[in-house]
């Protein structure tokens, strides 16, 4: 846990080799582990307070909204009518705090399986666990997987977020995953997930939608900037049990009074539009 | 000049607090002190080649593409006869490699006022150095402010792709600048130059906006996605000395195939409207 040298956080991760993004600290404010996997909190010194899991940044004040706003409003507004949501994954409260949000979105549960996150980003980090608070919200600590065993066609809309493709996470990316999705939910279903970024880890991101095709008939994948994540990018899956959906055109267009009440910071339905263009080089790869 | 720390260039600066970026390195292939500025060029182990000027990196191997292919294109494609283009900067060649891939631009002009960046580029770099051998360009050592003030009236198109905003690159920033910028241009004229990024950068940006708009009517502003700049983003003000016109929809939208011939890795039409499709927060903060 010696996380911290000379007043730095330095994310290195096989993940990403050869390249390492730092935060300066001012103070840690929780540091422990948990069941599943070593949890610290640090006040930094220019971007706010941060969520570090096994080491790795899962959010920063500074920038967390970008990543929460898209991964909520990118399948919420693109399902014509998400009134019962699930959330894998998200133990700081910051998709909650965004799928609150859409009008039509009538309940959600979220199953985290990390109490200690839960518990940690309540005490530290309120900005994003204050989506908790939802009188929508039916909160269950528990894996993801049995919940979804358990619970089958019953979710308009799926959101997993998750951390990388190591430690807990692993299995969220997996083929079964997605044929679990699909049973969980109801017919018109989306799902949006956590898909890391093309820059280094392209083909993981081909193994994820190749995966996701198996049992979706309509994937799409789009990206939003995070500077504090490796690349200052990352990528959502899209997708769809229905065919010929186009994806990448909300149905649900937010007025600029709606971005302005539900306090938008990134997401508008130009964004949703734009994330989903992509590089040259990038677009062949994933699709070719 | 003790760049290197066991093995890892580190990125510090006053421009991004609290924040570093750093690349592992297996061998510095120069390092030296030019009239303007420390010049250093390494091989990365998972990057490639990086040209790093005091102590900022200006390039990789890895994801310059990105940065090239914008600055150049974004003012090519929205210009309707780019026939003759000016770039101030740029002394590693790799904005001379994508402007003359444009089928119509005839000649292009380049002042880099730093011979000793061209020379180690050509000896170092050559991905992008090979810019220099275009039978389209005339290059000139000198400085830009200089050039300009005795060649009137003369561009169609002026890129300007300069450091970040200390050292040699300041003026480049400045009213004064975009005056000159304004008197070497042709009637129809369009500009674009390297303007930081909204997410550290979001006062400088309103400055050279708001700089930019004293001499140009239109002008607007655009990211693209490289990951070892600061926040992994990089910003480009586009401006015209027309009115009404739109930059944010190109002129000439290349085909697939062209795509391929030119080799583009990062820019289509696609990619060129996306590119100004900002967030809420910084939509906002530029533009009211």
């Amino acid at each position: 846990m010696d996380a911290i040298r000379k007043g730095w956080f330095s994310e290195i991760s096989d993940l990403w080799p050869g390249q390492c993004f730092s935060l300066k600290v001012k103070e840690v404010l929780f540091q422990g582990k948990s069941k599943y996997q070593d949890v610290l909190i640090v006040q930094t010194t220019n971007h706010g307070k941060a969520l570090i899991l096994d080491g790795i940044i899962q959010c920063t004040e500074f920038d967390e909204f970008s990543y929460q706003e898209m991964i909520s409003f990118l399948p919420l507004c693109v399902h014509k009518n998400p009134e019962k949501v699930l959330i894998v994954g998200g133990g700081d409260g910051g998709v909650a705090r965004e799928v609150q949000k859409h009008p039509l979105v009538k309940e959600f549960v979220q199953v985290e399986i990390d109490e200690m996150v839960i518990e940690q980003s309540k005490i530290h980090l309120p900005f994003m666990a204050k989506g908790f608070d939802s009188a929508k919200l039916t909160l269950e600590v528990c894996d993801g997987f049995e919940y979804m065993k358990n619970h089958q066609n019953e979710f308009d809309v799926i959101i997993t977020d998750s951390s990388d493709p190591v430690g807990p996470a692993v299995n969220l990316f997996t083929e079964s995953y997605f044929k679990l999705l699909k049973t969980a939910l109801k017919p018109h279903g989306i799902i949006c997930s956590q898909a890391g970024t093309v820059w280094s880890d392209l083909e993981q991101v081909r193994e994820t939608i190749k995966n996701c095709k198996k049992h979706f008939p309509t994937v799409s994948y789009a990206v939003s900037s995070v500077p504090t994540y490796p690349n200052g990018q990352i990528g959502y899956l899209v997708a769809s049990l229905d065919k010929e959906v186009d994806l990448t055109k909300p149905t649900t267009k937010f007025l600029d009074k709606e971005v302005d009440e539900y306090q938008l910071r990134y997401y508008n339905a130009q964004i949703h539009e734009a994330s989903f263009v992509l590089p040259n080089s990038f677009k062949k790869s994933l699709w070719n």
